[in-house]
């Protein structure tokens, strides 16, 4: 298979994946469709398929890292849903389709985001799911660092508190650490605990290529917003720009921005030598970051 | 100790573990002191008081049920947070203080909640919680199912859907199931986990009595809402009534809301008998909470 066939078929995985998880069990079955609504909302799905590159390169088992896949398209699909609530960014549109605040209503979407971060911890807890205990429990604590007030939610937090203030590259790149870089690192991490694998300098070298790989998915947005277009991105493009938000372009120009990028994405292929050509598709996935159109 | 004495102990001890929690360590500190401000607004600390009073009536050690007890707290103020937000209850006082998206903003209280969720899974799964991994695994999946769409946020929901319309006694009761007895059993059951217990027909008496303090502390707070006085309720008196909410009193009638009362209450001291004299702080907690003025 190819290394674009195979980035397909684990995004594939994941859809199928997360379609299974929602029986209409609930007693308000409207909160169960909002809450797939955001989760299939046709995401790139990179942080599941980093789960599954990582699973795949400690030989692991693909079943074994299936409710950690979901589990972190879980608390990402719940972040994007409070991010956009008229209260935070007040987007109406996300990949082209009603936000779900606007396809469903305000209340609804703050209990779906609550309801979806609930659940990643419901799926990497689960008993049927073939880890030992403390596996799935190491998973649970990595998650819950990543996701919370010492990972992502302190990062939008931090975007929220500076909105329209000018950020120096220190501060902005903090801000990108916890935001999204923290919930890309921690997918490795689960990849290589779902494959059960705890070797120390493996997990070194693999932290190394996530945190190249999280900022520079970063600097791509902000490059995408100058250079994209509001079809393909399926959302107003410059609307950063628009909202005075510190970014990279703004920081280091364009130009810079770019040779930025280059940088970052050749620190991910250099974190990968140790593993040699075993590593093709985790580089694949670098340079699809650093050069996708959306 | 006086049984009085020993419920007021417990709160304190949660107290204490609460305000120890939150170390200033975010790179967004309003964050952590709106979390701070969420988690010590003067709750009754039931949720941690049943865990302790579970794990000492099963020989457990206090120690061992900390975390569990504020895990529950967390996720029992995240909820309060987010139902206090305009969209949903639009609640300007809780327990006579301003709400968080008050005393803060409507973005830092949403985040300020998310991160609380987040925060009561990193507690029971911490690698130093003196717990075997498998019983630390199972508080997170029993947290995680009756906090989510199973549980507790299924019931906000379907509260929020039905604002307005009349309930039947069913529906009311499925309702107050899942928003708020789902999180009293599961301190129950924490409780005996904490103590390291799994023995089936323990925990059966031990379920059935929090689902009868569960039902009852939601008939009692309907009561509340007529008979009580704004001040010492915190909130304004007749909210529920003013808002058409379906209440019990609603359903029932005050007289008959308050036999239903009694008759929870006597269950809940039935369910104990199996315990004989060991269960008397159960037993009291759950005359207190009938006999409740705010």
């Amino acid at each position: 298979m190819d290394l674009k066939s195979l980035l397909a078929s684990y995004k594939q995985r994941t859809e199928q994946q997360l379609q299974a998880l929602l029986a209409p069990t609930s007693i308000d079955p409207i909160l169960q469709q909002a809450m797939h609504y955001a989760l299939l909302n046709g995401g790139k799905r990179i942080r599941p398929t980093l789960v599954y590159l990582v699973n795949q390169l400690l030989d692991g088992d693909l079943e074994k890292a299936d409710p950690a896949a979901c589990a972190l398209e879980a608390i990402h699909s719940y972040s994007l849903v409070h991010d956009d609530l008229p209260a935070m960014d007040d987007d109406a549109l996300r990949r082209g389709k009603p936000t779900c605040h606007i396809q469903y209503d305000e209340a609804t979407a703050i209990l779906a985001g609550d309801a979806l971060q609930t659940l990643a911890f419901e799926l990497v807890s689960q008993p049927d799911y073939p880890l030992p205990a403390s596996i799935k429990l190491q998973m649970v604590h990595k998650l819950a660092l990543a996701a919370g007030d010492k990972g992502m939610v302190a990062g939008q937090s931090f975007d929220v508190r500076h909105e329209g203030q000018m950020l120096n590259l220190e501060q902005l790149q903090q801000m990108h650490r916890h935001k999204t870089g923290a919930l890309l690192s921690v997918a490795i991490e689960l990849g290589a605990l779902s494959a059960e694998h705890t070797d120390n300098s493996t997990l070194h070298a693999l932290r190394q290529y996530g945190e190249a790989i999280g900022l520079a998915f970063q600097v791509k947005d902000d490059i995408l917003d100058i250079e994209g277009d509001t079809e393909t991105l399926g959302k107003p493009q410059g609307s950063d720009l628009a909202a005075n938000k510190p970014t990279y372009p703004a920081l280091l120009g364009l130009a810079g921005a770019k040779q930025k990028l280059e940088q970052l994405r050749q620190d991910a292929h250099q974190a990968l030598d140790c593993f040699g050509p075993d590593a093709a598709a985790l580089r694949a996935l670098a340079d699809y970051i650093a050069m996708r159109n959306h």
